[in-house]
């Protein structure tokens, strides 16, 4: 058996790894007899000579293999999941998800909390009253079993090696890497069981992947590591250079969600027609994977259902089946922070829409709507939404606290782009 | 001020590093602010990233300043240490230092012990009964006031950063890095407060560098570093494809030096003439030195001083100054292991001398006279003494105990290189 130290020294030279010694060190850390430091030393070595394409799925096995593993089996291959690799404002889960559902397909799903400048899908469901993200696995597969959708907060028991690689790699400069990027979410992913799964890698201002290229290098890899699992796997690649939609901030996306579903948005800027199309593009991928279609039947599949109801009404029955309270669906009324103030960019002053996403995602961190630590709390009525006039962005920004409001007002006013 | 994180980022992207940046790490990690899985990160950065030579004089200086700085500007330019980067049964420091001393350099050397397949200096000198390597500071200044000459285990409080940083190598995969290496060393011998330092760089089988070109190439290098700090510079690369002389254990190692420093050796192979004549050099070159002299003139001094016994008187002045019983130097019969055992390798049968050089070293260790972890004791007596025949090498093994001279014979037996 290689020692750790060996396995360390191999990858420092270039040299690849036998899946034996990657699970020797996964297992090894996750049970805390291999120390912080010599993953620490690991991971810088991976950073700098990476990791091939073998030694990837061994890496993304052994991290999904360090802890509970959902068995979906008995759905067969029609059980779907979708994963974005972090954006602002991006609530497509909250669409795509009961479209694809309302088309027969699975959707078995385990979503994250936002840290960061980067929202969490389970704190967006958590602004719906009731709605209880903490479901028993016998919860999860029933719910999935009798509605076709179930969206639960990923448990510590999913992937524990990740979550311990990740807060290591956080204060060790080894963050950026393609194969522990593509290990850790992929490990996630296929821990979750789910047999197809949709990727969205998101790119720009506001993702952690600045270019189109790149995020098209990592999904093609991504791809191929799910594969290579054995899963049925399809990405997109979408843009981030402005905030997805106009809402940001959970009620408000929430807001925005139901008023895609319900037919009642208004298509009058580019970034809520990207944001429809998106959520319709990542459906219709969940369809065509889970039923073994052409992508161009999954989608038409998916717009249909978007436009008859079927979505809204999937969307409803799945909240409810969660717990949380479908009262607000209607007059799509859920509460916003009682504080608010505006901002106008005027294009004529040199104002350019979009603005940097990533100070969007920050000013809306700082009114109260994510965490940047993960003992914040969060604010379910904060956040900013954008409204497009003709002659420049109105940004109304909501908050429970004047300090945060003003601090946002501060952080936005930075997240403007002059031409 | 750069976080911690930032510096080690700055390090994985090839960035080149401010002094006040290195000298934060190296502050922090000595201090513990900065944990061992931040240092660990940093280190692999540092040996896939490389530094240039103001970063490595910065990481030699922070390395320098995390302890006690021996002071000696009391004598000017005239101190002088030697160090060599490790070999087998390098016993250089026993001969050059009283040759040195005899021409009147003051020769104020802190010395380590062995660890693995080399030996150290203090536990060849503890092979003398009495000798005493823990002075204080006050009696290791007023030794070499006194007699020009003091030699004295190195204590805990030089270069502590040093000692955490190696430790932490060792166990990461991040030893053999130039700039590691280089500030590790020289970190060292600028605390110890030598005007003058003579470095021997060995390359070959029994070295950790391998090839002349590297040697000279790392040797360059710290005179270069060396030099940046303030002191007077020299390096001589040796071979340790064979070992040095034909003595490896710690008392056999003595007796060969006393034999050299008598005039009493048998010149009778060419290891015996390369130890003498290296030891002529080294001792040259700290006489060049201290005294701004020639090369040429300092050697010529050193092998005066040799050839005419002042060498040798000098070396018994030094070891009784130090406690140690100087009445074994005229019979040179310092106590050897009891058990013997005898290997010939015979020429006309494949066997070809130098032997693996390392192995040789692994041998000594197994027979008691090294330590392979740092709690080994070790035996003074055991070791393996090469006896050049016409037709073939003698070795004679000694030790304390059957079952280490059962393994010392077994692992020379491995050493045994054939045509």
């Amino acid at each position: 058996m290689t020692s750790t130290k060996d396995i360390i020294t191999k990858k420092r030279d270039g040299l690849p790894l036998s899946a034996t010694e990657i699970t020797h060190f996964v297992d090894g850390y996750a049970s805390g007899e291999i120390p912080d430091y010599q993953a620490a030393a690991f991971c810088m070595a991976i950073y700098l000579r990476g990791m091939d394409d073998s030694e990837t799925v061994a890496l993304t096995q052994a991290i999904a293999g360090s802890g509970r593993q959902i068995e979906l089996a008995e759905f067969g291959q029609n059980t779907a999941d979708k994963h974005s690799t972090g954006g602002v404002g991006d609530k497509t889960t909250l669409i795509c998800s009961p479209i694809a559902a309302a088309c027969g397909v699975n959707v078995a799903k385990l979503a994250g909390r936002g840290l960061g400048h980067t929202g969490g899908t389970i704190d967006k469901l958590s602004a719906i009253p009731g709605y209880n993200s903490q479901l028993t696995p016998s919860e999860f597969h029933s719910q999935v079993r009798s509605i076709g959708i179930a969206v639960a907060a990923q448990t510590e028991d999913i992937a524990p090696a990740d979550r311990k690689l990740y807060a290591l790699r956080d204060v060790t400069g080894t963050v950026e890497s393609p194969p522990l990027i593509i290990s850790s979410v992929m490990g996630k992913k296929i821990a979750a069981g789910a047999a197809c799964i949709v990727l969205d890698v998101k790119y720009g201002s506001g993702a952690f992947i600045k270019t189109h290229e790149a995020a098209q290098t990592l999904a093609n890899s991504m791809v191929d590591i799910g594969e290579a699992c054995g899963r049925r796997m399809s990405a997109v690649v979408s843009s981030m250079d402005a905030p997805l939609g106009n809402a940001v901030g959970n009620a408000l996306e929430v807001r925005e969600a139901v008023d895609i579903l319900s037919g009642r948005a208004a298509y009058d800027n580019p970034q809520i027609i990207y944001l429809r199309d998106l959520c319709i593009t990542l459906a219709g991928r969940m369809i065509a994977l889970a039923k073994n279609l052409s992508e161009e039947d999954g989608e038409a599949m998916a717009r249909a259902a978007l436009e008859s109801g079927a979505a809204l009404a999937k969307f409803r029955e799945w909240i409810a089946a969660q717990g949380g309270d479908v009262s607000f669906i209607e007059r799509n009324d859920l509460p916003l922070a009682p504080l608010t103030a505006e901002l106008f960019a005027p294009y004529d002053g040199g104002a350019k829409f979009p603005f940097d996403t990533h100070k969007v995602g920050e000013a809306a961190c700082a009114l109260g709507a994510g965490r940047m630590v993960l003992t914040d709390t969060i604010d379910p009525g904060a956040g900013v939404y954008f409204k497009h006039e003709n002659d420049g962005v109105t940004a109304k920004l909501y908050s429970s606290c004047e300090e945060k409001l003003a601090r946002g007002v501060e952080v936005l006013n930075t997240a403007v782009l002059m031409f």
